[in-house]
């Protein structure tokens, strides 16, 4: 059963696992990339697999630098992500919806959070741990499947238009890029 | 059964399906990223929905903007990377060596290729394509979990890799980054 010691964000407020919003959760799925292909039923499966919190305005939900094994989806409310800038100020760099994602690469790779993230308004937060996610595999492999595909289709299209970015940026920069670095993101 | 037109790569030589290989495929694992988890036993399993092909010196095996819905795994040789600049030429952007896959993202999300590959000297490609992908979790669904596992994680790390490049190269051009267009891979 789940300890107190599991839940990721102790800062906030714990409102239980995630089958009391199952319906709510279902009702998003046209704006959520990594749960579009789930109906119903696997809607309800996974929700027993996610905690919910709520955040209050302001409340910083994941810090730059930090380790952390989790993703956020955004059910209620909005989040704003910022990054240090070199000289140490935030910056603005996204803002999350509800119905979206974050923070699935550290939760994939476990390295730290790449960015700061703050509760902009009232929000509800749900969480997926890496290891519930371990256990969705296990337990429900085809639910598990449809995530990793959600997942894998998510960072694909990031980083394509993410190179996309950074090729048209490195040409502005200094004509012709270099050789990239084994990076065969490209094909 | 497998059928010519199921081919993917009807110019290069068809070698049959990779289990012919497999040991060959298990002693290369410390050097793949895609697989560096399978066992093998594993390998076995997967070989089977693996087609391999051989290519001569200079030979094209991916060409960019033809649709594409199979990953590459280099086998033997290595394979160069090319991508038109503004002027329309090509220019090397990347090589892949044995051990190394390329073209997930087009096996993923079925989008056009976004740079063209040559073989540099004769290489062995394996062929792995989505409908293959789909087999193997139907079929092998924990087999399945372990090799979409290791795609989500390659390419999580890839696009933190070209987040932070892009970031830096934002900053080079033109002092603070723009707010990214929903951009919540940075996390």
């Amino acid at each position: 059963m789940e300890l107190s010691g599991d839940r990721r964000l102790p800062q906030l407020e714990y409102l239980g696992d995630a089958t009391q919003f199952a319906a709510r959760l279902h009702a998003m799925v046209p704006d959520s990339p990594l749960f579009e292909n789930l109906n119903l039923a696997e809607i309800r499966l996974m929700s027993h697999f996610m905690q919910v919190y709520r955040a209050q305005a302001g409340q910083e939900v994941i810090r730059e630098g930090d380790s952390g094994d989790f993703l956020m989806f955004v059910i209620e409310g909005r989040i704003e992500v910022f990054r240090q800038d070199r000289a140490g100020s935030p910056r603005l760099i996204a803002v999350v919806e509800a119905g979206k994602t974050l923070g699935e690469m550290s939760m994939i790779d476990g390295e730290p959070r790449f960015a700061t993230c703050v509760a902009d308004g009232a929000s509800l937060i749900g969480v997926l741990t890496r290891e519930s996610l371990a256990r969705i595999i296990l337990e429900q492999p085809i639910l598990g499947a449809k995530i990793l595909m959600e997942l894998v289709l998510m960072l694909s299209q990031r980083l394509r238009q993410t190179s996309s970015r950074l090729l048209a940026a490195l040409e502005n920069e200094r004509g012709p890029a270099g050789v990239a670095d084994g990076g065969t993101g490209f094909v």
